[in-house]
């Protein structure tokens, strides 16, 4: 029963969807359906329980004038293009953190391409248990369970393409030309927007998992930021100056996600580390890099085909960097 | 209290390790816990219930005769010999599996050397999620948390280090000499008798916790086997012909695990390999590696310095193979 609701929705929302703002009779909507018109009208006044506001003009139809603020399942998939990634969606409203959630799904056997999705995290994490913040309906807090055959020393690369699928998707939704820093963030304007978090589940030797987390700071305004972030961090909406339609840009995070690892599962990491490199910060560029085992200055070279940094010591020396936080110096 | 009767037994039992199976006056005890002989007395009472045998006799004292089939962390660390390995152990009379509590654990911040140990595991397993057959106090069902600041790329090595500790500590224990099947089996002669199964709790570029799971057939008799695993498994006992005593097996596992990890946190792989290959069977032999990407005919080289098997095959083409289950050919 509510996977036929569910049903309706979806096609009642892509009937609007395709009407693109115009009004809809309800005899076509009782034909798309299958139902009478009483039913239609029932049908309408669900949505509009949900948050949709929706115009009924007699001999005219219905026309869906505004959508709720709050993300949802069918509404991210209705019209969604991809084949396997965001066909099962999992949504809430608040959680504590959307990875959390994908790693008991993953370790549960969700299958691949399943999403989670949450309005708001109370507990949003980035790289090496650092703090994300993750306020209510202005951002995108989404985790994607991957399960690609490769070694592990290869995931360090899904993070890159991520990275690349997330700029070619900013670029496609909103214009805006946003600049990737190796390894995961993704900077406009030299402020951080985007952070992308990898994780797993494997052995020692094989993949089980990938859990791939996205925070993308969306609609935030300047007062939305805490002080301490509001010099280095930044959202696509004080970038661009308009609200950005959190749902188109995540069905075209997951358009270009799929379509980019449908290409590396293929051909490898080389046509990705080509994309990621046109994106690129830094490279060729003199930077510090903070690890965990020490600070070290050099030029950075570039990536290598496992996604690894390749610095250059003032000695010419290369080294190779796994984890850091690098700085331009 | 309970950390306080805790001490209470650990002191009692070196006490009677120390005295050798020689009786130990109850003037002795009333010294070493420092309390009276009527609470010597109740204390002895205590072991008792737990399953000790422990003989008494006027003017001689107390003597230990048996200790109870079921193993206990108390036992297993009075007398380790280890500073991080097993100093925090966590033990149940039967769980689904240890590397699952092990992960739980590792996720709440348990500190690096943490253990968990059950007598029995309901849903153990093995690689490759298959199952591994636990049957209640025989074997050795152990789950070890490391946090070693490596790359990802490396963790396998992690799996080759911990089977020359196991197989040094079988060495030591009961004097069978078992071998090493690549990457994760060893056999006595030619049966399997320990499996290892190493999982990450890792991002893409750095290894939080690594889990390192050990199913050690230890007493089991013949007719503890699975019909479908007779021909194929053996146990320590069925090997040697006597009892072996698990806790003093897992002592010197814990022991041995954490000299080589000392040395490999300090000298690199490079001395682990070494012993590595001076157990292995299978190198320099023709081996079949059937891989999830299909099956490789070849000559087993060796491994190289990330513990990746490299596999010769009729073109003279050197494979690399992470992943495989191999067979001698």
């Amino acid at each position: 029963m509510e996977q036929s609701n569910r049903n309706v929705k979806l096609r009642l929302l892509e009937a609007f969807a395709e009407s693109d703002q115009e009004y809809v009779s309800g005899q076509k909507i009782s034909e798309v359906l299958g139902c009478s018109r009483t039913a239609v009208w029932k049908h309408i006044e669900t949505l509009r329980k949900e948050g949709y506001e929706v115009e009924a003009v007699r001999r005219m139809g219905y026309r869906l004038i505004k959508k709720p603020e709050a993300l949802s399942a069918v509404e991210i998939q209705s019209s969604l293009r991809t084949s396997f990634i965001g066909q099962a969606v999992h949504y809430e409203k608040s959680v504590p953190s959307t990875q959390k959630i994908a790693h008991q799904l993953a370790g549960e056997g969700a299958s691949e391409g399943t999403i989670v999705i949450a309005d708001e995290q109370t507990e949003g994490r980035g790289r090496l248990a650092r703090v994300w913040h993750s306020p209510i309906n202005t951002g995108i807090w989404m985790s994607c369970i991957l399960k690609p055959k490769i070694p592990l020393s290869q995931t360090p690369q899904l993070t890159l393409l991520t990275a690349v699928a997330i700029v070619q998707a900013i670029e496609e939704t909103t214009g805006i030309q946003p600049s990737i820093k190796w390894p995961n963030d993704i900077l406009i304007n030299g402020k951080k927007a985007v952070g992308i978090l990898t994780e797993l589940q494997a052995e020692a030797d094989s993949v089980h998992s990938v859990i791939i987390g996205m925070g993308i700071n969306v609609n935030q305004q300047d007062t939305d930021f805490p002080e301490a972030l509001k010099r280095i961090a930044t959202s696509l909406k004080l970038e661009a100056g308009i609200d950005i339609s959190r749902t188109a840009l995540i069905q075209a995070i997951l358009y270009n996600l799929e379509q980019l690892y449908k290409t590396y599962l293929a051909a490898g990491f080389r046509p990705v580390k080509l994309l990621w490199e046109s994106y690129a910060v830094s490279l060729g560029r003199e930077i510090i890099a903070r690890t965990l085992q020490g600070t070290i200055y050099g030029k950075a070279l570039g990536i290598n085909d496992e996604g690894v940094l390749l610095l250059e010591t003032a000695d010419g020396a290369v080294e190779k960097i796994y984890s850091a936080d690098i700085e331009l110096s």
